[in-house]
């Protein structure tokens, strides 16, 4: 497969995703569904689940997951690049979208909701890893879950951090298109699913650690990201501060502030991801990090348009492109499921209104943090990843 | 390797390239050198002939060429996912640079040009084939150069074909960072090209069809390569018509516009790519045929620094990094690259400068067309790779 090939598959995949793309939107748009929504539902349509059983042929050769090519003299079948590219795209784009999420992000909107933020965000961890962890803790012998060697404080804590993590992606993009970001409540989903999702990688590394018995792995992503978070919101801040006089002092936005606030941002999506607690987190802090400015305007104006429609619906439908409904074939894996569902929703959608709704918010105010705090994504199947790769959970089996 | 480690290395070379690009940039600018020469140069630093040489170890763990890999059960090397994932990224880049070129590209300010763009133009094809050609010709017996079951003439028409190729993306950034890109002169520079550029690559798909005895190759470069610029010509250019008056109907720029353009492109790059006639003529193709209003000032204010200095980086570093300047070892190598270089400039520079000068250009004018003439970059690197693939050329033997 030469890189001349690659290219030209990767033009016709994004021709193909934008074009079904805006097709699901359209229709998504008319039963009251958002795009983020309607762009995730495209990537199942694309994937497996349907394209795959209607045109197998044409679906494979758009979207190959293998590649069969002869390597020495044998003929040798190894995953195809093509999904490989797809997926790198697909995180730049995110990295860039999150790191203008964090710039919109304003923690001075939080004033009067320190204590509905403290309540949604605690919460939305402690919920979330006690149900998701009984239920864990309750499936660790199955071998439709996980492995035979996990512990069932292992398999608890493993189940309790995927239910606590928050489609953080999701959630923004929400945010984003219904005009909330900029609003106190917005914020406050935003606060709170950061807080949460720091919290969860670190119990997840934890888990891994623990499970592959080597501490490192948890030393790194907590310490690591504490040290992270605390030196970029520190002498990061004060950085970007001195880019914004630059701004400020030059009256124009030149090529140098651009380069400047990019390598940064890819240092800090390098440094989270290498660290195990996902480049997701580390591109929006660095957003967050910067100050409200004119430097920041700028910085949105000039990439939005591109960033969120160009590239990030490669990440949402990356997602739906790798779900396979046929796999949920027996009565009691559609239980399991129904109930994984219902446990992930009870424990992080209702745990957090119940939250807001004590910290004096109203019930339809609580409500839609907790609806928030409850979405759901790829972030889960990066999760899931990581679970089968360390060898944690297993896979379901091909039909 | 999974795509979590791809994305991780992927952000780390980001940072790396952006980093050492706008060090060389800055040391470049100090010398009077352009930006684009300065990252091309940045290329070459972080490749095999200096970063490798100096610290392969860390060289080849940023940007490595192969992969070991056990496939069931045997251990085997295959090349990386990386690099094809910074290829096709650096790809994405151009394909948006070139469509932004294409938007600025406006054929009125030929009117009192159109002799000297001929004249230009054709010179630009003439020269190179006859001269690219005679050197081709004489070197076919050399395994150095050729493959021993090529005939002098396609030997000849593919050297010929490969010098009469300018860089068209060089060519536009120099443009670009110029401030040549509205005017006349540029106009007449990327007119001259863009025809040079499509006739070449026909001519190479000619040689192609028959070195491999398969007039397919040929018929599609050529009628198809046609047929999709008469397409965009008219075609395209009512439905951007469309979209333009849309956008002042509308009175503001939304993401339905931005997904409609985009989407275009992306199809227009996957069909001249698929064609052979690259990517970079279908972009640029697809951008001129658009009207030069609301939206594409639109496109170009929403896009333009992310493109430029995010993206298009990857694209001139990329070529840097598949050079091996190590392999010049011997003293009749060296004069053959001497004499290479020498009718590569004589053939495209010196001949479209006498030819602006005879069209009545001053003689500073008439200068500067050639030398933009005779950009030359990575789309020569494209070429030889055909050649490779193809077995016309051969690959010199690592010293």
């Amino acid at each position: 497969m030469h890189d001349l090939e690659l290219a030209i598959r990767f033009f016709l995949q994004l021709s193909v995703i934008l074009c079904v793309c805006r097709a699901v939107v359209w229709v998504g748009k008319r039963m009251g569904q958002t795009p983020v929504v309607s762009e995730m539902i495209a990537g199942v349509l694309l994937g497996p689940s349907l394209f795959g059983l209607v045109a197998p042929h044409v679906q494979s050769w758009i979207f190959p997951k293998v590649l069969t090519t002869v390597v020495d003299g044998t003929t040798v079948t190894i995953p195809h690049p093509s999904m490989s590219i797809l997926y790198v795209v697909s995180q730049l784009g995110l990295v860039l979208y999150m790191f203008l999420i964090g710039l919109e992000f304003d923690l001075s909107r939080l004033v009067h909701k320190g204590k509905a933020a403290a309540l949604v965000s605690a919460s939305g961890i402690l919920a979330p890893v006690l149900l998701g962890g009984m239920l864990g803790y309750y499936l660790h012998g199955s071998s439709d879950s996980f492995t035979t060697n996990v512990s069932p404080w292992n398999a608890a804590f493993f189940l309790g951090a995927s239910m606590a993590i928050t489609a953080f992606p999701m959630l923004a993009r929400i945010l984003f298109e219904s005009g909330m970001a900029r609003t106190s409540m917005g914020t406050l989903a935003l606060a709170a699913a950061a807080f949460d999702d720091g919290f969860a990688w670190c119990l997840l590394a934890i888990v891994l650690a623990t499970y592959q018995n080597d501490s490192l792995i948890a030393i790194r992503a907590v310490g690591g990201g504490a040290l992270f978070a605390i030196l970029v919101l520190t002498v990061g801040a004060r950085l970007f501060n001195r880019l914004e006089t630059w701004r400020q002092k030059t009256g124009e936005f030149t090529p140098n502030m651009m380069i400047a606030a990019m390598t940064l941002l890819m240092l800090g999506a390098w440094c989270t991801d290498a660290l195990g607690i996902y480049a997701v987190f580390g591109a929006f802090v660095v957003g967050a990090a910067m100050p409200k400015g004119q430097l920041s305007a700028d910085i949105q104006a000039n990439s939005h348009m591109l960033v969120t429609y160009l590239m990030l619906p490669l990440f949402f439908v990356y997602s739906g492109l790798n779900t396979r409904l046929e796999l949920v074939n027996t009565p009691q894996l559609a239980m399991l499921t129904v109930l994984i569902i219902i446990v992930a929703i009870v424990s992080k959608g209702v745990a957090c209104t119940i939250a807001a709704r004590c910290a004096g918010e109203s019930w339809p105010d609580a409500t839609k943090i907790g609806t928030l705090m409850n979405a759901r994504g790829l972030i889960e199947l990066i999760i899931l990843n990581i679970g089968l790769q360390a060898g944690v959970i297993t896979r379901p089996c091909s039909p």
